[in-house]
């Protein structure tokens, strides 16, 4: 049956929990394209290493947060295929080998790098941090992924695989899927906190994994209409970050929201109270699930083992085909 | 009985056949050592993708030439380990590892690497070029390996080598053995053209598969001292390739010969004669072992298969430990 359904590759690094930000942005389509699509869902604990390479603890923890967050909001394991980066030796493989089709100049060129090193404050990359688009041109290939959901900054990285495979197919002969990319039509969602984006390291994160109070207490300190001095005073939604998170969770009442706000029928107390109901009221059936996979972690490893070995086999044989391609065999 | 002896890792890039300056330079000493040391010889074929990317017939063919020159100098495939680089995934794994820990201005200041870039024409580096000493690092410590011997050149890659088993081992616990460089005192064989290198390139090489007459047709033509006219002139050794060859390959005779040109009693055409033929009697019993093994090529496909099986539960085990040590596990 899934052999005629087009493959989806996509993925987390494992630097920490997921917050709201990777749902609205990406696990939220997981769920609903898992049915149509064959997905494949990269742990990618070896992506995780370029930029926390000195803290491995973190990475080790965080495989099991990020299989459970993806877990706990609906992916099925009997439908999607979740595995561990660090147990595919085929995307090793493939890395070195694609490495020999990119120059140095592309990479510290592209402009996703560029950023990224800036925001790490890196002064002087890494081998593995300025290669790190090689080795996912290697994750999307290995699997021959038709499929990537990406973000607008990703696509130089998407444009880097896909240059990648046709450089090799023209070398080396048909071999290699070209994937497409699947932009996401998500906006980014901007943190609380009025940050224009929710991360961990800005500290403005509301986790999958909060706990209801938690959530409820995020949503309380969040930033409204600083213009709004009482509850008699209208507001204006347009500069209210919690309007803002009511258009994206509680879409269906976000117009309502917005006329009491500017007529001053409803105050940002109360406001703010619907919100973290709302999300609240999305997270329960998610903590629920948590609840299950935390108390079997058992049951999540071997999910993952099996994953991965699942994605192992893919693997093998587009490492072998490679190799033929290449003649490196004997 | 191998557990107690120590390890050296050596080999050769698969691009080209090899000839007497790999002789002199390597081989010669494997073969003297293969029985005090436990040699792991590396067939390199994914390090001659580095440079040969574009031509890996080239490479296919060379695995077996490059596996017959050694076998044919008398190394014995009972007790070395003879292994092909591509299929031992824990040097593509090991390299991924190593990338975090090796900074992109190291590599591209190392001074092999820019001698080598300008040898090559490039002005664009590829990332798998570039990177090629952190691959080295790995093909060294996948096997654990000792001892490495190495020309002068090479220093500065194991010298990074020994760094990046130094910043894993305080990063994540004693886990890789240092290598230490085995450096050879073996000067470099000149071409009889007067270039300072015997290479392929060049178009100087005599190769250990080169038949007699063509080993005596290269002698011939060598450049000897232009300021002798004839035999009846005094000639000048210093200043002829022929003498020098006699000094290595012939050293118990090198004096005598060298008085013997001065005094005119010796001259061109008998000297290179002498020397043709004390090559040749070095490579008779090359060709013989040659013969056999060109003749029975499933035997030597069956040497580097096992000795790869061999590697890879060696490599396998290394990445296991590098794996636990990173906490990169579930």
């Amino acid at each position: 049956m899934s052999e005629t359904k087009k493959r989806i590759l996509t993925g987390d690094r494992t630097t920490g929990k997921l917050h709201l930000g990777h749902y609205v942005g990406s696990l939220q389509n997981r769920v609903r394209l898992q049915h149509d699509y064959d997905t494949f869902i990269l742990l990618a604990d070896v992506q995780a290493l370029t930029t926390h390479f000195e803290n491995p603890g973190l990475i080790h923890n965080s495989i099991y947060d990020v299989a459970i967050d993806n877990l706990s909001v609906g992916l099925d394991p009997e439908h999607v295929t979740l595995f561990l980066q660090s147990q595919i030796s085929a995307i090793a493989e493939l890395t070195v080998f694609y490495s020999m089709l990119v120059s140095v100049n592309v990479l510290r060129h592209n402009p996703t790098i560029k950023t990224e090193a800036k925001q790490y404050g890196y002064d002087d990359l890494t081998y593995g941090f300025l290669g790190y688009p090689v080795s996912q041109s290697a994750d999307i290939t290995f699997c021959n992924a038709d499929l990537v959901p990406v973000g607008e900054d990703q696509l130089p990285h998407m444009e880097l695989t896909r240059k990648i495979v046709r450089r090799f197919n023209d070398m080396y002969g048909e071999t290699l899927k070209e994937p497409q990319a699947m932009l996401s039509d998500c906006p980014r969602l901007a943190g609380l906190d009025g940050n224009s984006k929710m991360g961990k390291s800005l500290g403005n994160a509301i986790y999958l994994s909060d706990a209801p109070q938690v959530v409820t207490e995020k949503v309380r300190s969040a930033i409204t209409d600083t213009n709004r001095i009482s509850v008699k005073t209208p507001g204006n939604p347009d500069v209210c970050m919690v309007s803002q998170y009511h258009k994206v969770f509680n879409s269906e009442d976000y117009d309502n929201i917005c006329s009491m706000c500017r007529s001053a029928s409803i105050g940002c107390v109360a406001c703010k109270k619907q919100l973290s109901e709302k999300l609240n009221t999305m997270l329960d059936p998610f903590r629920e699930k948590r609840a299950y996979y935390e108390a079997h972690r058992d049951e999540v490893r071997d999910i993952i083992v099996s994953g991965s070995e699942k994605a192992n086999k893919v693997g093998d044989e587009t490492v072998k085909k490679v190799k033929d391609a290449m003649s490196i065999s004997l």
